[in-house]
């Protein structure tokens, strides 16, 4: 008898981020990606989201491997998390382990099995056989997977692109897509991100001609912001750069640490005679200068962020030429904003994606998704890596080529879907959903609500000191503020508020001693009325009563 | 012997929001419109932003009237906190006034003169001479200003785009402009807010296609979200959804006071009978119904969000289709993602910009913008409404169109620009700035420092009692968190923090009394790096020394 093959996302549906994908046959557990999300403004102080892993945890002897489709944080950034919990060998071609391993270093997890596969290669585990295929991306070493079950093949497309003109001049391996569509794919897990956008996407060459044109114009020296993973860029730039006379110097630690790895493994090719040090620029005339750097995201502490607010030993200025060559990532929109204007302000020209064609997105467009969808003809289909409304279209789309609504899966995070050759159902859940890691621990909700009050209006504590004995009030009420009011100048309100808060704990006084809840609530609540009438504010209140 | 003109930004350049512009001759001040700014995510709590107006109060017997280009928030918001600080005639169109003695009227300012002037009409205010010019705007009403003054003519353009076939029929006019032009124009002040666009911004009535389309294929109820204050696109709507059997029910506060004032005063033109109220639609199919909504933006409690969120009585859900028809202001981006995938996850139809032509800009492209330069032939140029990268864009277009470098000014909030015929500078400063408000007071800058420390790491608080007398300690001590850790989780590193901070003070106690800040700052320190060692985390520490 044929058992039913298991597809569980914990991570990537109804959202683009922390993608993690189970697949599950009898005893064998194989995983997909290890991502995390980077925590928006409703989470302040979160450092990463990392997926709910409970259901791995559980069943960890099961699990027979981690196969990475690339090197993104939304795919690799929770490895540390999962190994500190779980522990299985990870697969992944030489790119992606060099970003894995190091990241492993950092959490001092040196003990774990990272094996390198090549694209073409094929690795086995448990009942799985998972093959390797190239495609492109916006970071080096992108892959999808055909994943060979008991029951069909499986497509993952990873994260890719359609790009027949790629720098690396090795094009996505449309044909190893072609062959497991003419042998029949079970189903499609596949990239939703541009679903919105119809047609293709540009290749990344197509931007060339803007850095040849930025280039040739430019007289002073020319910075080039971008993501540091972007290894393709990074060789684009560096070429154009080279060809008018110009050395590279890197900056942001990121970046250096990924062009030394892409450089030692042969994902990247500048003359290192081409790579100078920022300290050595200054012996350099401005028009022989190229510097990369970090912050295309407007990030406080990179690169960019620190040359355009003067903290940074490149004095930014007139005669400088900026090309911020990525787009803004949602949410950073007014951080990318700013940067560019303080450039602006300090003199700078500065080139920016709603200028000029500086960035290409490395996700496909609605035509590529339905070449994906046409070539591997599946049975069944699963869009992943997109927020809801992506998911839908990419639905739509499907449909619209054949696939079935009910052979379609909008899944979310901890659906299980159920495959055999002749059925597919999704009905049972697992445990999935978010953690949020700040410093070292994870974080509960509630103190996340504390958070958001006391950003919006502060804290206002009340010290009450009681006799243990009796329960008689001992000294005047003492008010601390922080984030509320300044205190120095609202002497007379803080005042008042002491003296509320006394005539409040007086009255519990006679009702003698013991009930300091309602105390607290009651001092609580006329406190809270006070402070609103007076400034239109409710600081979040900390009554406390002390016993002597 | 003539005297200077003054032109003093005192918001709006630098910024796009907060709107403020003195003008100023001998005795005669005059002031072109009264904006705010809503703070962004470095504000947290605050809730509007507007200009700091000391310079006005300081001139107050000088100031002759306010006249206001149109009523955005930008433009007008202002308005109540301005006339609470002094008084003066205010000056606008009839659709912009209604909005202002609205604001006034909620303020309790029932006093303020305002009055009504028609595009074609001047007033004239000390030595000043300002006639309303029509222009095309997102808001009905809008205006832009020829200001005669003792030294020449200004053109403030207010925002403005040029549109030909505008819904109301009454194109810019441009003829006034070249009068102008022809006849000599000192400087010209110009919106910079879309100069990164080249070309012309596209009519409002080209998205009438987009709307006809979608209304054609609709079988449900169609629901559009757009901004309140533009009328032309509420008229568009409404008689495309008339024309399609429907009747329309506007939802959310601000948007069915703009169509009352609107439909009052002649801006919007709907027949009553064709305006439903939301409990009548239960008995119409949905197929003839349109919901006109608030919420573009994605703004929490809109009438859009609730819908999106199961909190509104119109339950939005599959076969409905609904029409983002706004695109979103930069920081609302992620908001307005949010209620596009709570609709789809709802299994209704979302059109939005990224799809479809669903919206236009109120503001002029760059080709526009050079033809208000080529026609009016400023000898001094001006860039307001923009951020620094778009002030200097519009400067060097201006250059490009003859205006030289001398000529034109970027200037900041404050700078005090001096016209004479022969000459111009700009090197004096007024005070000018920011004002937070936040409920009834304004915020200082330490407080808001609080609130973002308070808002990513929360606060512990940690009381230390001693005897007056003695200065001896007295009993154990207590530690509170908000926003930090979950206590209950927690108690073993609550009691270790307390046990450290009792250590701490207790070798203070030898030393003699008196000294708290010691002991403050020294609690403060070690508390913080013993946290910050367990947890990862900086929380605010709030060290509470009470004698008794």
């Amino acid at each position: 008898m044929q058992h039913k093959l298991k597809i569980i996302p914990l991570g990537g549906v109804g959202e683009i981020g922390k993608n993690m994908t189970v697949i599950e046959y009898q005893d064998d557990i194989l995983i997909i990606d290890c991502g995390l999300i980077f925590p928006d403004e409703e989470m302040p102080g979160i450092d990463v989201v990392i997926p709910d892993m409970t259901y791995l945890e559980q069943n960890a002897g099961r699990i027979r491997g981690m196969c990475i489709t690339h090197g993104h944080e939304d795919h690799i950034g929770a490895v540390p998390y999962a190994m500190e919990r779980f522990r299985c060998p990870i697969y992944g071609t030489r790119f992606t382990n060099a970003l894995i391993r190091h990241k492993l270093e950092e959490h001092k997890l040196t003990d774990v099995e990272v094996i390198d596969v090549d694209p073409g290669q094929a690795v086995k585990l448990g009942c799985f056989s998972v093959e390797f295929i190239k495609t492109g991306h916006s970071i080096a070493g992108a892959v999808a997977f055909a994943i060979r079950t008991p029951v069909g093949t499986l497509i993952h497309t990873g994260d890719f692109k359609i790009d027949l003109t790629p720098i690396d001049g090795e094009p996505i391996d449309i044909n190893r897509f072609a062959y497991y569509g003419s042998k029949g794919v079970l189903a499609l897990l596949s990239d939703s991100t541009n679903v919105e956008r119809a047609g293709f996407t540009q290749s990344e060459k197509e931007i060339g001609k803007t850095f040849e044109r930025v280039f040739t114009k430019a007289q002073g020296r020319v910075i080039v912001a971008t993501f540091a993973s972007n290894v393709y860029r990074i060789q684009q730039v560096a070429d154009v750069a080279i060809e008018h006379g110009r050395v590279i110097c890197f900056q942001g630690r990121s970046m250096e640490q990924i062009v030394k790895f892409a450089q030692e493994l042969g994902y990247l090719h500048i003359p290192t005679d081409k790579i100078v040090r920022v300290e050595h620029l200054k012996n350099l005339p401005d028009s022989m200068v190229c510097v990369m750097t970090t912050g295309s995201q407007g990030e406080p502490m990179s690169g960019l962020f620190r040359m355009a607010n003067s903290t940074h030993k490149l004095n930014v200025g007139a005669g400088d030429t900026v090309i911020i060559s990525a787009s803004a990532i949602p949410g950073n929109e007014r951080g990318v904003a700013r940067v560019i204007n303080a450039l602006y302000a300090k003199g700078a020209d500065v080139v920016y994606d709603q200028m000029a064609d500086v960035h290409v997105s490395g996700h496909a467009c609605a035509g590529e998704l339905r070449l994906m969808l046409g070539i591997t003809k599946p049975k069944y289909f699963i869009p992943v890596h997109g927020e809801a409304r992506h998911l839908k279209m990419h639905a739509d789309l499907a449909m619209e080529q054949g696939v079935s609504k009910e052979r379609t899966f909008i899944a979310h995070n901890g659906a299980v879907i159920e495959l055999s050759a002749r059925k597919g159902v999704m009905n049972e859940t697992v445990q999935a959903g978010s953690l949020m890691v700040d410093g070292l621990q994870n974080i509960e909700d509630v103190v996340l609500r504390d958070r958001k009050t006391l950003s919006t209006d502060g804290l206002v504590a009340s010290v009450i000191l009681l006799n243990a004995e009796t329960g008689k009030l001992l000294a005047p009420v003492e008010i601390y503020s922080r984030g509320f009011i300044y205190m120095r100048d609202n002497e007379p309100l803080i005042a008042e508020a002491s003296e509320l808060v006394y005539e409040t704990a007086k009255q519990f006084e006679e009702k003698g001693k013991g009930d300091y809840s309602s105390v607290k609530n009651t001092v609580k609540s006329r406190l809270k009325s006070f402070l609103y009438d007076k400034t239109g504010r409710t600081p979040m209140i900390l009554p406390i009563v002390i016993e002597i």
